[in-house]
């Protein structure tokens, strides 16, 4: 029999954590004296329990193996939501399991989805619980991006390997990059919170607002979104961390061990950039010339909800659903481009559509010149065959993932628009889709139940950048 | 200077042939006495003689470069349309020069999609050369894709690439092969029209439709297209010979010479007969159980428009557009898809689906063995690398032209479906697009002039396999 004792092993100390950050919430509850502070307290208990027992039953393991590691990531991104599901489901909001599962699976997928209402009135302890969850997520992706899919080679991402190939010096070196990266995290996320704070925002909002901004998650406290607050400096602090979020945080970690300048010398970061300048200057023109939008305005608003979507947010700040067919069919195709590898925000992501351009150039350079050597290039470095071969395919299944989910959500009885664009803001962990019901104005709590569990798949699939899932499902995964 | 009289010698020559085609549409509307028959004659002549002209003072000219090969065939697919135009733009329909061409690009590309309300009542000479042009431009793709696309290697087509590859050899044989294919197209042509007739159409119809059926065009005498005749039997035939047309050519060929199974046992074909089965096979189910429609009336509506879809003919034989959110986005999906290589069929073709799905199992099982040697294979044959780069570098430049072209339709003022559905319909020459107004109950004519020169070249971009458009674009195409 096949030793699943490490899997087991680390699922069952995720889930302790899991578990004891519930006493935050908690906390929080009971400092307002309200009663959800016993629901977190025991659902904390049971998670805690649960996990510790799993933890405690399973020591002693060896290693993973490479078939145990694409087990494990999954498993603990299935696991934590159906865990951290049950405040939901036991809070006054009175939510069903299918919504607490959709609720926390957004949650600790940064996507932003939410089909709770009535934000403003809820328990603080609940929506310090959804901010939270969008945080630990945030710095659960880039520990994932940064020490575990290079080495699992997922789509492309093993340009991003560490230096050193040995694994037996690796591990360690991961484990202690991970480490000075979750502190940088946590600075960028107090400096978030405290220029909300300095802002206007109150204390609570500040620290919720900034934990969802730096993991692009979107989760508000407000249904407004930001667009609550309407105040065009929380708007461009807002602007600036989202976009924080998005770049890669290896790079974070270069400049604080001395290398500042390594991140506007990185390609991947430009061409983030000249893509946001691209689309943000494309649809303010557009607001000022056919919406007829002051100057100001159309910047602002165009920033912000380009900023937004593109990094895979999710907050609002204007219903841009009403904007037009052009800005709308904008919204839908940018958000699905996302940010920098190794950071929070997910979408196919930019080093790869710079991959996939500079292939496509070779090609075509190769078309004129059959007998010519082109190379296509990424960050001033050639492009192994291997990992274009990676990124192309990762290309091809995203988008036949996309097609299979948005057919499978119509099978489930969801009209045309609801059903593209829910698919792709799942799969890329946007949080808004377009449309009346889901769109930037709407909630996805209307949605029929099969269409919730489809969407919680669907940011799965996105968030671990689907191989890590598909592979599973590849005859000879389980005998190997 | 460069020699540019090889391209403008075969120009002239196939516009020559273009203007004395006119004769037949002409000699049609003189025998029912329609006055058109001199806006025929004046058109061909003006046609043959620039044609003529063009083609006698080029003669001479060097070899043709690889360079003035693309040239050449983007050349014949924008100049022959503007030319065949003419007839539109003068005859009793009175059409403006936009609408003109736009329904010349659309028959010579094979795409179907058309500007023309009151086919019906229109005159047979019109009808006439509508069928012609689609008939026309199906061999035309198919001799492009049987003998110059391979040599080009467009997008993986050098799979599909002679036997001989010395390039003295491999000229003339490309001629002989495309003169017996030619032969088939003519005889298989002449059977559909058969039986067509047989199942009772009028003769002209017979002929009109067999022209259009074969080329997987679409364009019909009727508004209703081929539900006009609402006949089970006539369904039964478009069916077959719209498959018939998507099916390689090549492989008619060498059943001709004593290879009669190849035809079987050619994975390609058993792909494209899977996707079939499993769409109408879908489709036919959801019918019955959701629209309660009776079993047999189901299999006959889902295979005649679902075969019509896949192929891009775009004949309707009901408005599958009401059937519902899940049909109307599968067909949406299977647009796309299209009909084998060297078939009159576009879209992104059944064989470049399984080098991608091969490619990306192929990668999967590398994940888990990375030191295992995987090779992707086709057709019983390993994939060489070349090949599947090409092939998935397609796959992104289709996806991104889609995008790029769906968000054009709506700034020159589409909305949201007829611009996202458009640009599938159009890159994919299928014909008919969704929503209400260019669904398959509608007409393009409505759209504003800038939406049908963006199709028109979203057609020949589709049509011609996109590298051979947008090679001309790179930097240093020209300075070659």
């Amino acid at each position: 029999m096949r030793d699943n004792r490490p899997i087991l092993l680390v699922v069952g100390v995720m889930l302790t954590l899991v578990g004891l950050l519930m006493a935050i919430p908690a906390a929080i509850d009971l400092a307002v004296a309200n009663p959800d502070w016993q629901v977190f307290l025991v659902a904390g208990f049971l998670t805690s329990f649960v996990g510790a027992a799993l933890a405690l039953a399973n020591r002693g393991g060896r290693e993973l193996s490479l078939q145990q590691a694409f087990v494990l990531t999954t498993a603990l991104w299935v696991v934590l939501p159906a865990f951290a599901a049950l405040p939901f489901a036991f809070c006054e909001l009175e939510m069903s399991y299918t919504d607490s599962f959709f609720e926390a699976m957004s949650g600790l997928t940064t996507t932003g989805s939410t089909v709770i209402s009535g934000l403003d009135v809820a328990p603080p302890g609940i929506l310090m619980w959804r901010a939270l969850l969008q945080w630990l997520g945030g710095i659960g992706i880039i520990v994932t991006a940064v020490a575990v899919l290079p080495m699992l080679r997922i789509g492309g991402m093993q340009l991003f390997r560490m230096e050193s190939s040995e694994r037996e010096k690796a591990l360690p070196r991961a484990a202690q990059i991970s480490l000075v990266i979750a502190v940088i995290y946590l600075a960028l996320s107090t400096l978030c919170a405290l220029a909300y704070r300095l802002a206007g925002m109150p204390l609570f909002e500040a620290v919720a607002h900034a934990m969802t901004t730096i993991a692009t998650g979107g989760f508000s406290t407000y249904d407004a979104s930001i667009g609550f607050f309407d105040s065009p400096l929380i708007d461009a602090i807002a602007t600036v961390f989202m976009i924080v979020g998005s770049l890669p945080f290896l790079l974070y970690f270069r400049a604080v061990r001395g290398e500042p300048l390594s991140l506007f010398a990185d390609t991947q970061v430009r061409w983030f950039f000249g893509i946001l300048a691209t689309v943000i200057a494309t649809m303010s023109v557009w607001l000022v010339v056919t919406d007829a939008m002051a100057p100001g305005a159309a910047l602002r608003y165009a920033s912000f909800n380009v900023v937004s979507i593109v990094t895979g947010t999710g907050y609002a700040t204007i219903d841009y659903g009403l904007w037009g067919a052009f800005p709308v069919t904008l919204f839908f195709f940018v958000m699905l481009i996302g940010g920098c590898a190794g950071s929070t925000s997910c979408g196919i992501k930019v080093f790869r559509f710079q991959i996939l351009y500079a292939t496509g150039m070779t090609q075509m350079r190769r078309l004129l010149q059959p007998h010519g050597v082109f190379v296509p290039m990424f960050n001033r470095h050639p492009v192994p065959e291997s990992v274009a071969d990676s990124v192309m395919s990762f290309f091809f299944l995203f988008v036949l993932s996309y097609a299979l989910l948005a057919l499978a959500l119509t099978f489930v009885g969801l009209d045309l628009i609801t059903a593209l664009s829910g698919a792709a803001s799942a799969l890329a962990n946007v949080g808004p889709g377009l449309g009346e019901i889901i769109g930037p104005a709407g909630n996805f709590a209307a949605l029929p139940d099969p269409a919730k569990w489809l969407l919680s798949a669907g940011m799965l699939l996105g968030r671990l950048e689907l191989f890590t899932v598909l592979v599973m499902f590849t005859p000879g995964f389980w005998r190997a």
